[in-house]
């Protein structure tokens, strides 16, 4: 045996460094997308056509908010062959710039949001140039953009994307005469399929429309059914602010990172100018706790010196970050969207205050529960209705990976028992979670998971817990109504009996002896209702 | 009310769209993954560490590997403040010659693997540059590598990324006279924890012992523990050679792609020397079914040819792909290390023959399922072991992101009560399973969950209800032998009784009619099980 393994040891030639490393190359990001195209979320055929729509709808909301304007967003799906589909989304938003065209469609890794502090949809700057090498990928053909900001002419562009060079390779460019502002891509898709259900573009659009209110969404699938989501709302939400970083859980690599980009001239007035809530007094109280002076240059800050600074921060209190770069949905919003779809026998709603996760992320997290009505999914066990997580981020829909979720982890540690969810999983109920953030940090390219982020878990449950306790004390008032309910029956039953068995004796009125006998007992009951519940408060 | 949002309206100030693209700019690969270092496997304190570990694992059992020289790997963890780690990994590997360190290390997307077939642990060419930014981004500090390919001469460098340029910057740089041949990765990590557990940096290692019999795996923890992995086989496996894509489920896309740097003067002199399984007498048929002579040059081709070409791959027969391309573990060798360490009542291994998934990539799985002994994770309800489901790809452990692989998909679709585990989810069972392939299609660069393409999932499912069959048949015939016991154990219980009233009726000797009645029963019984036992088969 011994003989045989060494043997074969021998009989494996060994290879040098020099010949192993002869096909040492380097790809460009566009290459190792298309290898790994299941990163964006392009993987089965459902899940590709589902993740298309949402590159679509992501960027055309974000275009038409950060422009200040109230979006208008048509989608269609049109079927061409067998697992071959046309898709068109066109936009009422600003348009692009002609010379950006190819940088947004065909190239990834750039684009206007990566760099700034800005709650937006996208963030990566990867989602619709890689609905451009999809498209490509399955059908060979170019995607069409016609785009135009309102000047009376609009560019009309036929783009691939130069795969080994991460570009746009533009196959046709005309400009056509006219007075429209916006932007339609055209673009077709194979080996896909278009199904209804949970993760399907419907319900992707769906799901936008709740939490988007004053999105106007037109959806017409292959069937040729077309949807409106007309708006309920007319106020704009403010176009979103930059952002700055927070001091609490910044860290010390992204501090000097900040430092060497700044032009203050001194630490102080670096901390100052680039973080949220460093006041004058708060850099005092900074100073008196390092061993160097802040009037050094920021751009000659050392790691120690920026360490001794995230340190410092942990030790001094802070105000939380300011809501108003934060733009959640809206409690009021969030209650009239709910209450609309599901109809349900209870709701709450609440916004948490801002805080802050790793790196001094600024984020904010809004919940809504439903009870009863429509809430909850079918399917559960004996035809009932299993509970429904809507997770969303930054009002996008996220319909996928629920498994590894921030979100999906925080509705599982609540111990929904404590609030009389006797059995969640098979309860009708709704959780509806929008997690509001500058940066949100996803596990994947694809944007469907969030990282499980202690801080940001933590709001989630916490603000869960609250809805939840608000669910007890309905649910144990509407239990209690219906035993004091069944109490009063029963007093009732025995009154009617009690005064036929008196009239008798004493030969009185039945029916007035009844009466006033029940009198006596509503009297009796609410009174002691009444006590009781001032007691036991509300 | 209509008036009020009509004023948020116009409040909103409109913004244009060149005001909007003034900040578009491009980010390198590796700010990107700075950004979304979660997407790497970098989220908690925790799991950072054990992905650090299993980068540096992976990296240097594939140098060894490919080299042909069995592996040696060193790994150790120091602590040397609060969530502070110093780590080194040692191996006897090929050593990186110096002008590609900095490739390796300090930038991301370049590499041997990625552009080649090839059966390898890592094949995206992220990892350790990964581990080089996860550590410069806590610590600030340079990682040190220590290198040599036997020369004699032993390089000693440090090295940062370079983050917006995506390029090693080299802090320092010297030769060492000495005669060793091999790598040695030296770095520190701040903001890391180490514990044990199921999600360890020690659970890491030891499952990848379990998956590489012929390693030798040195780990010492911040405890000082040294746990000696030594190899079982001195076996080395056969470097893993290029393999050929396959035509079946081969795509448009690549099939261009392949055409387009072949250098085949013919479509068919291209498709027999480029895939896997085409012979002359293929390519004739694949002839037969398009409407181009394949005599064409490849590179002209155009995308409705080799669309053509790809429908007629649908409908030709194909051999399976080879099995030379791809190396399993063995299943002697998966047996050997699962009674090693599980000592289970049963245990069975399965290794499928390789098939392919979509884009033409060759797989295969093998699984292995073990029951009783130390088998199973404890944790169950009262206090009993439950269902452990060990995940590896190309002999590397997967310890996280379960929920969306398409491993533990296939574990979950298996209706396991029809193969006797009643309670899968509460049964002291380990299921293991390898996923093979040159390219695993991971759904995150994190590389810890496998993307469920359809042909995967199905060949992990029938490869584990290959093994249930096994077990079904095991565990019915321990449960006929306890049947049996027991109906023997109760006639001889009566025979006893028997004999001692017939002794009293006949005056005979009581023991000797026991003893007689018994061997009766015996014998009787014995041909009867075995009667049954022919009939109904082993």
């Amino acid at each position: 045996m011994v003989d045989m393994a060494e043997k074969d040891e021998e009989e494996v030639k060994e290879r040098s460094a020099d010949e192993l490393f002869k096909d040492f190359k380097e790809v460009s990001i566009t290459e190792f997308f298309r290898k790994n195209k299941a990163h964006l979320g392009y993987s089965g055929k459902q899940r590709s056509l589902t993740t298309v729509v949402h590159e679509l709808v992501t960027n055309a909301l974000d275009a038409c908010e950060e422009a200040g304007i109230l979006p208008e967003v048509e989608v269609a799906l049109k079927q061409v062959g067998p697992e071959h589909y046309r898709f068109t989304c066109k936009d009422n938003g600003p348009g692009i710039p002609e010379e950006h065209v190819s940088g947004v469609f065909g190239q990834m890794l750039a684009g206007t949001k990566f760099h700034r502090h800005v709650q937006l949809r996208g963030q990566q700057g990867i989602g619709v140039a890689g609905v451009t090498m999809f498209s490509q990928m399955t059908t060979g053909k170019p995607m069409r953009i016609l785009t135009s900001t309102g000047s009376g002419k609009v560019n009309d562009i036929k783009l691939m994307v130069d795969v080994s060079k991460n570009k746009a390779d533009i196959i046709e460019s005309n400009i056509i005469t006219q007075k429209w502002r916006g932007t339609e891509i055209e673009g077709e898709l194979k080996g896909v399929a278009f199904t209804l259900g949970e993760r399907s573009p419907y319900e992707y659009i769906r799901r936008t429309a709740i939490a988007n209110p004053h999105a106007k969404i037109t959806f017409t699938d292959p069937e040729g059914r077309k949807s409106v989501f007309d708006r309920t709302s007319k106020i704009i939400p403010r176009p979103p602010g930059e952002m700055k970083p927070h001091p609490r859980g910044m860290d010390t690599d992204e501090l000097l990172n900040l430092a060497k980009k700044s032009s203050a001239r001194r630490v102080s007035s670096f901390l100052e100018s680039e973080f949220s809530r460093i006041s004058k007094a708060k850099a005092d109280e900074i100073q008196a706790k390092v061993n160097f002076d802040l009037k050094k240059n920021p751009r000659k800050m050392t790691w120690a010196e920026a360490e001794e600074i995230t340190k410092a921060f942990a030790e001094v209190d802070f105000m939380a970050p300011p809501v108003e770069g934060l733009r959640p949905i809206g409690e009021e919003q969030v209650d009239k969207a709910v209450l609309k779809i599901l109809k349900p026998e209870f709701s709450s709603v609440l916004t948490r205050n801002p805080t802050v996760y790793g790196g001094g992320v600024p984020f904010q997290v809004e919940v809504a529960i439903a009870y009863g009505g429509s809430a909850g999914r079918s399917g559960g066990e004996e035809g009932g209705s299993k509970a429904e997580v809507m997770r969303f981020a930054n009002r996008t829909p996220l319909l996928f990976d629920a498994g590894g979720c921030a979100i999906t982890q925080a509705v599982n540690t609540v111990e929904w028992k404590r609030y009389d969810v006797k059995d969640f999983e098979n309860s009708p109920v709704t959780v509806f979670i929008n997690l509001v953030s500058v940066y949100i940090p996803y596990t994947s390219a694809g944007k469907q998971s969030v990282s499980a982020e202690d801080e940001i878990v933590k709001e989630i449950r916490m603000a869960l817990m609250d809805v939840g306790r608000k669910f007890h004390r309905y649910h144990s008032r509407m239990r209690r109504d219906i035993e004091r309910e069944a109490r009063m029956h029963t007093l009732m039953k025995y009154s009617a009996e009690l005064a036929a068995s008196v009239a008798k004796l004493t030969k009185g009125d039945e029916k007035k002896l009844t009466k006033s006998l029940q009198t006596l007992i509503a009297k009796k009951l609410h009174i002691e209702y009444k006590a009781l519940d001032a007691e036991g408060g509300k």
